[in-house]
């Protein structure tokens, strides 16, 4: 059973890595480029004898409390 | 019209990072998590003039040229 978790600034939050990356594609010539931001996502082989309920548990608590810092970002967890 | 641009290493690629995730989660005292493998996940406002087509192929395009080195990472682009 796998869980992806993924991991994003809150809108309110700067992202200047993702400005450097929007500079840079304009730079190559993409035109019709508003924005760009930059997370990060996680893929957690859990154990395959966990119910669904208690995979989304598992991996919502690793994301709260290792992944993700909830002062400035946001997360949303998916369980495959 | 906003892309998803997911980023992942190739499976046959180390991972320190996800490794030391992982560790780090088995001391927290998390039990039935097999591996933690770490990606880049990416969102791109693309004009809304464009078709889906068209959006997916810039996407695409970004993807390939800037944000994954297709030597070691995979990735995958979805349209919203």
């Amino acid at each position: 059973m796998k869980a992806k978790v993924y991991v994003k600034l809150k809108p309110s939050v700067l992202d200047p890595q993702g400005k450097a990356i929007h500079h840079s594609v304009e730079l190559l010539g993409f035109e019709k480029v508003g924005d760009v931001r930059q997370g990060k996502y996680f893929e957690i082989a859990l154990d395959p004898g966990l119910s669904s309920e208690e995979a989304q548990a598992t991996a919502e608590k690793i994301a709260r409390d290792v992944l993700a810092n909830p002062v400035i970002e946001d997360y949303s967890v998916v369980i495959d």
